[in-house]
């Protein structure tokens, strides 16, 4: 079974999800009660885990089969999160190993993957955190998007993870978290984990950013990532881009924080992401109260591109990388010790 | 009686208020029911009016006398809006000529000047439309936030008219409207007008503004103004910087539509303009739903500064305004026929 804590119900109530099957991972993911691209990676790791694990008989082949079942069901559930193919990905190559594999081998081994690249994911936040922290002035006012700590990563955060540890340190920082519409994942979430770890935060409509950043002089902007491209293009949260702009009218330093199986080399840049496009009714409707009329033709893309040149630094678990980032980012994938991330 | 359309009731119903007292004039414009720099300005002057039909008995200096309780109590409704203090300023103005008058003769010309200036208002809101229409191309996708259409004026429409204007002018206009959280008058207000005008529509999260202005080749963005300074500087609805920083970094021009009325050319630039905070339950509440955590901050500002070098034009009732802006303003307020809109 994997239990999934329901980020739909916080922060009201702390409700955790038990899945007992591929296809409620797959529905956890696709309603976000999990979301955050790390966050998606381990529940996609761990349903494929469940996946070996329920295949109790038949023969290696067999197993095989739906443990690749697992994995193609689970790769459709969201397009634009990295993370989830990278570990999706690893999966596969995992299984290719596994051809000629007896059933009891393919199932430990499968386990023993989901478990190693559960643990690539928090060892990357650890050090994103400590990468990153250096960052932050010793007091700071801080500018967020969305959510990026402990609930969407899984372990201890990207963007939020940096301004945790820089706390952690002794740092004097306070946070700004945009509400983060259509599903309010930084009003219900970021508010929600800043009050846990004890740093002030205030909650503003993502309208307020521009002018947040300007009149309460912010210092820094930081948002985490759902796909960087190779030369650094960013794929976030819906409103990001329009934050980058804005920071960059007013000369605020703009921060990414992600781990390297966030990014995609594959892709060139910005323009190649596919960026998913979700319900009308999560714009349409909040809880009960329908704040449109009726029928109104609604777009309702859940990501945006930021363009590499608004992005100050990307912090990531090989340290600090600046622009030229086509160059940076090979570095970084390349000294990525033994291949720990990379799967092509 | 005043009669008012409560615009909080849109779009799900239609309902009317009827303010038989000033207060209950006061209380419409600090609750919303009637939002919208214009049809504030509009709701003051016929609120000063019943204070002027309702002062039956008494003698000329009585009637004076509680009319400019009037005049106080709905200058203190909301902040920063500056055409309901043009029409407190006038009606000022006006009874300072009425010293020696007696009470019919008060209530007869205050009556009068209500009329006149609401008649300011409508004759303006229509000469925006015909300038501003001449620049929008024969096709346009357009921008647009929060509400400027009749609904926030009274009669046309500010920014929200011009695009009608444009329209009926046979213009192939198609409009993108930002929800415009807190309240979303973008969602429950602008996709309802122009729906009524057989306008196409798109309701987008305001997030999502920068990367649909990049995406959907966006043409130009237009928006009213709640005040705007000598130099140009304007406050408008929160999230209007933003927008503004986002279609600089495109390439794409940024519009206000104002009328005169809305200028405040005591003012210098934008940081005197007074910026109204409202209650944190706008943010933290959704209908019945809360969005937050109980206890975390809020930081609600109704209101934001977009400054001059951002504006690309201001489309006014004297035609359209360009930089540099002290100079054309200054020039367009000498032009204003008979010190129409001079009122100090």
């Amino acid at each position: 079974m994997v239990r999934l804590l329901d980020q739909r119900a916080l922060p009201d109530r702390v409700r955790i999800l038990k899945c007992n099957s591929v296809e409620q991972v797959a529905r956890a993911i696709e309603t976000l009660a999990v979301r955050g691209a790390p966050a998606i990676g381990v529940a996609g790791a761990w349903g494929v885990a469940l996946a070996a694990w329920k295949s109790k008989g038949g023969d290696g082949a067999r197993v095989r089969k739906s443990i690749l079942e697992a994995v193609e069901r689970l790769a459709r559930t969201r397009p634009t999160a990295r993370n989830l193919f990278w570990a999706m990905e690893a999966m596969r190559k995992k299984l290719s190993e596994l051809a000629s594999a007896a059933a009891p081998e393919v199932r430990a081994a499968i386990l023993e993957e989901a478990e190693r690249l559960v643990g690539i994911e928090e060892e990357s936040n650890r050090r994103i955190g400590l990468a990153g922290a250096d960052l932050v002035p010793t007091e700071a006012r801080i500018l967020t998007h969305c959510n990026t700590g402990p609930l969407a990563t899984g372990s201890f955060g990207t963007a939020l993870g940096v301004v945790i540890e820089a706390s952690r340190r002794g740092k004097k920082v306070e946070v700004f978290a945009d509400e983060t519409r259509p599903l309010f994942q930084g009003a219900r979430l970021t508010c929600w984990e800043l009050e846990r770890h004890g740093i002030p935060v205030t909650l503003i409509v993502d309208g307020a950013a521009a002018s947040v950043m300007r009149d309460r002089k912010i210092d820094l902007a930081i948002v985490g990532a759902d796909r960087i491209a190779a030369n650094g293009d960013t794929a976030n949260k819906i409103g990001t881009f329009g934050v980058a702009c804005a920071a960059k009218r007013l000369g605020i330093p703009f921060y990414v924080a992600a781990p390297l199986t966030t990014f995609d080399v594959e892709i060139r840049d910005g323009r190649e992401i596919p960026i998913e496009e979700r319900s009308r009714r999560e714009v349409e409707w909040v809880g009960s109260r329908r704040i449109a009329p009726r029928k109104v033709k609604v777009f309702n893309p859940a990501f945006d591109v930021t363009p590499n040149d608004l992005i100050s630094a990307i912090m990531t678990d090989r340290g600090v990388l600046k622009a030229p980032y086509v160059q940076s980012i090979a570095q970084a994938m390349k000294d990525d010790s033994g291949g720990r991330v990379a799967v092509a």
